[in-house]
């Protein structure tokens, strides 16, 4: 009995040196793990860049959804909070859609058609054409929405849904 | 006292209730939330993009390294390991480089001096330049290393961190 103790106590002792092994931790404290979701929806699978959003849209012959936003901006916070919390708009992206929300511009200047601003939101066909022809309700700023057009964010998914058919 | 319980079941209802919504869960089951880091150091903070990477390291002035990787490609994965665990690479990168890993390759063909394979590590100065000079031991694949090169992707850590002086 004592011996299986001893052991166990060896034991132990070998499962928290290696717990701690290889765990570097910065001087100011440990920090939570950062999320490709952003706080856009952890349940959705998210592309990491334009290049791969483009490459999982034609293979799998659904539209991009492209989301820009900023951490510090409030209107782009108000959003994703109602956003998020959509079970409606996170199912129809998780099932036909392949998703992307970006903190940086890319270069492809067809993703600013009328500027570069956040939160907006453009669809792109899986032919690789942007959908421009998909727009909220505010002229000056075309590609933005506030909290309250969830429903008219959900008209317009239904739309990029329809794909284009391609004349290649 | 009955009141009392009764309103606190009201309470706890409400929180149950509250907890639950806005929670999509995937058809195939929750799914554990998607990181930056994607193994390769959970308590560093990565760019999502490489134009975020060169906007981070430009404006902080600290060089850039750019790991390009695969999930599924085994030599990736036995690199990583290695990588995630010491405590001295986590350190530099954390306090003296801007990092970005990505499984996608990116427009700029200077980030594939000698072609596009994983694991790919390319070093890139705030002046914007990519370091196609620091280069591993494979004349085959130049930017390319094992998990037994440790000690060489150290020192060219430190060839990086000697910035080149921007000639603007």
């Amino acid at each position: 009995m004592k011996m299986i103790k001893a052991m166990f106590s060896v034991l132990l002792v070998l499962v928290a040196v290696s717990s701690t092994f290889g765990k570097y931790i910065p001087k100011s404290g440990k920090r939570i793990p950062q999320t490709l979701s952003r706080g856009w929806g952890d349940q959705l699978i998210w592309a990491q860049t334009y290049e791969e959003g483009l490459y999982w849209s034609r293979s799998k012959n659904k539209p991009l959804m492209v989301l820009f936003h900023l951490e510090d901006c409030p209107h782009s916070q108000a959003l994703k909070k109602v956003f998020a919390e959509d079970d409606e708009i996170q199912k129809i992206l998780d099932e036909d859609f392949i998703v992307l929300n970006l903190v940086y511009e890319t270069v492809d200047k067809n993703l600013s058609p009328d500027g570069k601003y956040v939160p907006r939101f453009l669809f792109v066909d899986p032919t690789m054409t942007v959908r421009a022809d998909i727009t909220s309700r505010y002229s000056n700023r075309m590609y933005t929405y506030e909290p309250g057009d969830l429903q008219l964010l959900k008209s317009n998914m239904k739309k990029a849904k329809k794909l284009l058919k391609s004349e290649l």
